[in-house]
């Protein structure tokens, strides 16, 4: 993959969903976006691969903070991301040599191609999570050592804060979420800034080709009127862990985030629900799907992703879109194996978020 | 006034308790610090004039930001208000001149001096509010149109942020009131950089030598076992509104400030309340006393001072140090008159503390 047009956003905006598990924000109004700065540049994205960022060159990875119930409401100015990077350039008295996606899930894998049009950078192909995660120090980049300081909020008004010494990762999710939640409840977060040398070292490779080849497949299945469950599924090496209709959704948004839990009643027809429960499943959110159970068991936890489709056209279900009756399929499919590392259950493992289970992995890996 | 020495630091450190009317932090923290950095530099911290500074030069104000509750148990590490200067300085690639006090009221009136001696520069003499206010947008620089931006926080644990670019002061103070909550409850300003034109255009001029003044008064009547509160208001053309005991007091820790209500009782020998009313004195607080009421009737708002002064020796008390059955005498004394126009009342007049009664100035001006 070495560019993104106007052909491609449908696709990626699918994938991205799907990799959301939830959160990440909405791929539409993001889409909607893109799509427009595509047309009004007249050209596509170029997306480059980590290994040809010069080890010395300086990269950020950018995306949005704050609930998806809020940035769904509270719309973009639509510069401020870009505001936020040059913010930081002439701070560090050095230019950018490529945007770096955040999150690949959900509506911030569309919002870097964005600024990075407006900029005139490349994308590189990849991200730090390989799915969606409600906190800013739950990623490769952070997990792995690169320094949270400087980074940068800036909120749709011009205003922009730059932090360019901060002794942890957790008071840099502690300081952003704080002020976040003062800009309106969503902002635009550009960090880390790191050198080609640790991009290469902590990235998550070629997320953006997988969330393009996701929302191929799901489009390809629309076109044959097939359901698309099963085929993503198998192409990012999970499983279909129920389908069935959701039966109650408990949300609301403290702190920032979006949390809640939804119950899902399996389907009677045997045949439409091999691999199902008897019972009714149930997930908990904080913005992402984290935790899924059925029959009194534990049947996926963070960071491995459980995501709602929609169950006749596959369309991914954000966290603040779940509502009753909706007919969903669920999927369970691997973590990326960077997230499965000890280092790195210890920030996105079940416990890291309170559950106190233990992390038992899906089969095989993400990517 | 051209240098501050040990010998002049209880005199000041009284002085700004009075113009503190209650709020801008301990004085006697600060004190300590200052006594400490004074013996260990080995010199006097060098006072300058406003017009002494270039038009060109730069200046920073600096101060605490917090509710007096939290700093006086939450000590400052020391050095939070250099790295913030420093920090700006780099940012902005240019030097600072000069240390200018944001707000002469209370500790806040000593912490820059602080800063100048590790920094190695003067102060100037003079402030932006002329007593102590809650809100950062409630001084003269912002009153008269110095832009917020850029500013610094600092906390504790070598934390910095800096905001290069914000729309209001409101919303600088919202921001950083937000942030210094997320610190802790207490945190390190550094706002507004200046130019040597800027501040010249909006400083309250020679409030640290009127600081010392009235401390001096102070020491002098104690040294004569006479009550200071007369001689004090005389000296700031004010007068002593009434003396009595404190019989209840009502004070919370919200959303970073200190609130509430002080009721003060009458003495009987009439003599001793020649000014007296017959009922008993109401003061409201918002880290600062911002309201006196008796006898059914408004007697002092903001911007006036009304100041605390223990009865006997005339220690000013700050809001956080109120309690039960302290015998007081209860200063108003008049605003500075750079406190009184139409721009600076929308700020600091009752009204924008939410009390609905028209502004009744005291006769005559601070200053």
């Amino acid at each position: 993959m070495n560019q993104v047009t106007l052909d491609d956003t449908q696709a990626i905006a699918i994938g991205a969903g799907v990799l959301g598990t939830g959160g990440g924000g909405s791929t539409y109004l993001n889409r909607l976006r893109l799509n427009n700065e595509l047309k009004r540049r007249g050209g596509p994205v170029t997306i480059i691969q980590a290994d040809d960022v010069p080890d010395d060159a300086l990269v950020c990875a950018v995306g949005g903070m704050g609930a998806p119930t809020v940035s769904n409401e509270k719309l973009q100015e639509g510069q401020e991301i870009k505001r936020a990077v040059r913010a930081l350039e002439a701070h560090l008295r050095q230019e950018m040599h490529a945007i770096v996606i955040g999150e690949i899930g959900g509506g911030n894998a569309l919002g870097p191609m964005i600024t990075a049009l407006q900029c005139g950078l490349p994308v590189v192909d990849g991200d730090g999570m390989g799915r969606a995660f409600p906190e800013l120090d739950m990623d490769t980049f952070m997990i792995y050592g690169v320094a949270p300081a400087p980074f940068a909020l800036a909120d749709s008004h011009g205003n922009v804060a730059i932090f360019p010494r901060i002794d942890s990762a957790r008071q840099a999710e502690e300081f952003a979420r704080s002020l976040t939640i003062e800009m309106g409840g969503s902002a635009a977060l550009v960090m880390p800034v790191m050198t080609g040398a640790e991009l290469k070292a902590t990235i998550i490779r070629d997320t953006l080709s997988l969330a393009k080849r996701i929302g191929d497949a799901v489009l390809k299945c629309r076109a044959r009127s097939m359901e698309p469950a099963e085929t993503v599924a198998a192409l990012c090496n999970g499983k279909v862990l129920f389908s069935g209709k959701i039966i109650d959704v408990e949300r609301r948004t403290v702190q920032g985030f979006a949390r809640g839990k939804l119950v899902i009643s399996p389907f009677n027809a045997s045949q439409r629900n091999p691999h199902a429960l008897r019972q009714n499943l149930e997930i908990e959110f904080q913005n992402e799907n984290l935790i899924a159970r059925g029959s009194g068991e534990v049947l996926c936890t963070v960071p491995d992703l459980i995501t709602l489709l929609t169950l006749d056209d596959g369309e991914p279900i954000g966290t603040e879109s779940l509502r009753y009756g909706m007919r969903v399929a669920v999927l369970a499919l691997p973590a990326p194996k960077e997230l499965k590392t000890p280092e790195a259950l210890a920030v996105v493992g079940p416990r890291a978020f309170g559950y106190d289970v233990d992390y038992a992995p899906l089969p095989g890996d993400l990517l």
